[in-house]
């Protein structure tokens, strides 16, 4: 192990971070456009800045760069999407899916899609404990670091089902835990805000259900 | 339940999102300067912002903002993280830290003082599922956006001895997950560069253990 490193802060993180809190949404189509290994580097160091237990640094992310081995990912997380949503609402194919349903509907084109995607992010945790606090902030940061630079990504699971063809065809120790799917590449279409409810509904004051000061 | 809404990024979140995410580390001593409703509503919109599951939004937060109930989780923090201590490494008092572990000797002095902390922020998911994907990413925004109004936070979370007692204490309903525990303050001490092992280690390409193009 190498001695650890006190990194600056990449010039090219230079966007308010005002804008990339609140202009983060989900970008699930990509252009073929690349994305450099030195912006890369940037996602990644950006992840690894972020709180964890006791500084043990337990998270890793694997980088899937390589095109074949994205196609062969691709297959496997298209077969794992519709496999939830055939326990779930049922659907076996984006025509079975209501129109109102946008999110689902653009997550399916996703799931047919990803394969192309220029990179595609693993993150996982080596250690059997739950350790969601240690990698999910580190997650956050890779995506608010992507926002930043430009690059569009959402954070996506995969069913169970696939999981074991995903840990050999990369290697994965049993050890590791998965925590989440992170495709990147240049939007086709725009950053932009997200509905949400007012926080004044999500928020309590001093006691559960008790509103908050503002609205 | 009102509709939702797009909020704009607050003017006061101008930080270069960079300094943000490389500064950011554990504040654990704060000065008794209050925080404002403004910002802490700046905070919760922000967490408001990340990413979530379908965007079903069930994250939760619980802000105690009264100094006696403050006071009253203090005691209880204190009762849990000797508890984990005594568990864990056998320690019941500051003394039996050995003056090496920097973090612990500083976390059992948070677990002192955070009773006299201006502001505690609880965070759950209204529903029993693990959506720990809903909600720290949300923590890692409010983190991130505290770290960018100057004020000081730490992400940590509760021993389960004492999680009946804080239910309890602020009527919090047994359906709701806790996820962390971040007290809030301005700091005593200075943000600034952590240390972490290179990227180079924690991040494989292609396939496990296979070091990325950058050292």
């Amino acid at each position: 192990m190498s001695d650890e490193v006190r990194l600056l802060p990449p010039d090219l993180l230079d966007l308010p971070i005002g804008e990339a809190l609140f202009t983060q949404r989900a970008i699930r189509k990509f252009k073929p456009d690349q994305i450099s290994d030195e912006q890369l580097k940037i996602l990644l160091d950006a992840a690894s800045k972020a709180p964890n237990g006791g500084n043990l640094q337990l998270a890793r992310f694997l980088v899937i760069r390589d095109p074949a081995r994205i196609r062969a990912f691709g297959k496997l997380y298209k077969e794992a999407w519709w496999a939830k949503r055939r326990e779930g609402p049922g659907w076996t194919t984006i025509e079975d899916i209501p129109k109102s349903e946008k999110t689902f509907r653009s997550a399916a084109q996703l799931a047919d899609e990803i394969g192309e995607a220029p990179v595609i992010v693993l993150a996982f945790a080596v250690v059997s404990a739950d350790l969601g606090h240690s990698v999910l902030p580190a997650v956050q940061n890779l995506l608010l670091a992507a926002r930043a630079l430009g690059i569009g990504s959402t954070l996506t699971t995969l069913h169970d089902v696939v999981l074991p063809r995903v840990f050999e065809m990369f290697e994965i120790p049993d050890r590791a835990q998965f925590y989440g799917c992170i495709p990147l590449g240049y939007p086709r279409g725009k950053f932009g805000t997200t509905p949400r409810r007012p926080t004044a509904e999500t928020t309590y004051w001093d006691t559960w259900d008790r509103p908050p000061p503002w609205r």
